[in-house]
């Protein structure tokens, strides 16, 4: 592999695994680039460090959701990261680039957005960059504490591990497209918007909640692989696998559907499936689990008020990642949110 | 002051103003937003932690420098951070945006500038995020560590110091000032840029040297207050006397020349002294240091191999930042780089 072709030849993974290979190891660098975040040796601990760069028009749009949201949501994918490391948040840095003729009240919502975040993940907002950009660009990197012995990679998956989540998924690509569906006057779309069901979907979107505490839980509790689902379980499960060197195996009647995706499935000819794997962003954490640990890594979630798990799938000998159906296995790679490609997918037949 | 108006309106220092007030002092924050980096404490030590953004066509033009100097360059920038606080650093996370067209070589480029700067200045490239955008967007995020009672803050210059930076200055805008002349085929231009002064400035624009050295000497020898020349001499002596509530003076005569900034100006009809005030981007240091420790810094950094210094002006009761030239006082505020602003400025008269 080289440097030939465009970025979207290549494609954020053939990018990442590209830069993976010239990276060299780094003094006190215990993990680098490759999983949700990086883990830096520090006495007896760790520090863990992770950026997440956010655009306009690619991962949101201020038509569909306030800057207020935004902001917290942004921040909210940062400090999943964290979470997804089993790490506790530190602190906070953001930059911030937008064209001159931006509202500063614009400039203001985002803020109060991203400091309601901060606020109830216990992360300070401790600096920044305010520069120019022809559109709305935010940096986030957020900086946390890990225990050694005590992290969750994703490159740790065994085969006879269970595969398991820390709840149900697909609420926040049904929330968004719920909102783009009555923004643009499809029939019916906003008579569920305001409905219960509509509305979980659309707080799916709007308000994610990094796992944090079962991050934590989860670590403590012995389990060793674990990443954040933020592209969509499909390719999430499929990184996993290919880190782990592994292949994991999910069964579709087992992949848990958040409130409202059935709903908003329904109204917009949408599958359900399809949202719940190809649909990230709400930052439920994916892990692995040897089957007599499982007991305990519920009780601990439960006791710890971190809701339980749901078992999804298992590990196995081999490679790759892939949904077991009635009629057969699907490749689980092709679900999920990848850069520089065609965006997000609903399934193979949409890739 | 609210959130009235656009970004412009109220322009990078507005904006800054209004969201330190807005910001409410986190749990182990010792210093946050305001300052070149954050410091967090971290048991005897101190954590430091900075982020600048960088987008095409506002901080670099690869019609002007190649990817690989737009890489090193814009690290640079990240790394200067840490060496104003007098911090060493850890490591560095980078967000990179681009469109999908992009030749996934200026990406192969950009990463060995990147690279090349992580192993000058011993900071590993340790993490990122790879994502859409309609123009490249760089953002850097750098972590170091200092130790408490020896960190360097821009807030603390006191009337009666000395004011002083490391190195000559104005080399980075005379350097691109060349670059630009020489691409649009100004006469005399290339050949400039092949001379030993017009080479001198060019490397002052494409290979910037963060003065991390510097920066540890003279937190070691008991300066306290020091900031990079990042938008120019003018607007940061500006920001220092802000921050630590004094006035300072800068002499005109004693503002050093970098080599090549006299031939620029001449070939082109600049002001020397406003490429020299108005210039940033070369990372030298501004400190302010008391009379009777100045012979003690000097000698300090000439024992480490960092040069010496040069006394461009004092630290007075008051407030603002002033040039005294021959005919007066001019503010010195009106000269360098603000966002939202229009842009570099070369002297009041532009403003």
């Amino acid at each position: 592999m080289s440097w030939e072709g465009s970025l979207r030849d290549l494609g954020e993974e053939g990018l990442l695994s590209m830069l993976r290979k010239r990276i060299p190891a780094g003094r006190g660098v215990l993990l680098g680039p490759g999983d949700d975040a990086a883990l830096l040796e520090w006495g007896k601990e760790l520090l863990c460090l992770t950026t997440d760069m956010y655009v306009e028009g690619v991962h949101f749009d201020l038509s569909l959701l306030s800057a207020e949201g935004v902001g917290f949501r942004c921040l909210a994918g940062a400090v999943s990261d964290l979470a997804a490391m089993g790490a506790e948040p530190l602190a906070v840095v953001v930059g911030f680039g937008a064209p001159g003729g931006v509202p500063a009240s614009v400039f203001g919502s985002l803020l109060e957005g991203i400091l309601q975040g901060s606020t109830e993940w216990d992360i300070p907002l401790v600096g920044g960059d305010l520069v120019s950009a022809p559109v709305l660009v935010l940096g986030f990197t957020a900086l946390g504490r890990a225990e050694r012995g005590r992290v969750l990679l994703r490159s740790r998956a065994v085969p006879g591990d269970l595969l398991c989540v820390t709840g149900p998924l697909g609420g926040a690509a049904a929330g968004l497209a719920l909102l783009k569906a009555a923004r643009d006057g499809v029939e019916g779309a906003s008579e569920l918007a305001s409905s219960e069901k509509g509305r979980a979907a659309i707080r799916a979107h709007a308000r994610p909640r990094p796992r944090l505490g079962a991050g934590r839980v989860l670590a403590a509790a012995g389990v060793t692989a674990a990443m954040d689902v933020s592209d969509g379980l499909g390719i999430d499960a499929f990184r996993m696998a290919r880190e782990s060197g592994v292949r994991v195996e999910i069964a579709s009647e087992r992949v848990p559907l958040a409130p409202g995706v059935r709903e908003v499935a329904a109204l917009l000819g949408l599958d359900p499936l399809g949202l719940a794997l190809g649909g990230g962003e709400e930052y439920e954490l994916l892990f692995a689990v040897a089957p007599d640990r499982l007991e305990e890594a519920e009780e601990a979630l439960r006791r710890a008020g971190e809701g339980g798990l749901l078992v999804v799938g298992e590990v196995l000998h081999g490679e790759g990642a892939w949904l077991r159906t009635a009629e057969g296995l699907a490749d689980l790679a092709s679900f999920g949110f990848e850069h520089y490609r065609s965006g997000r997918s609903g399934g193979p037949e949409e890739s």
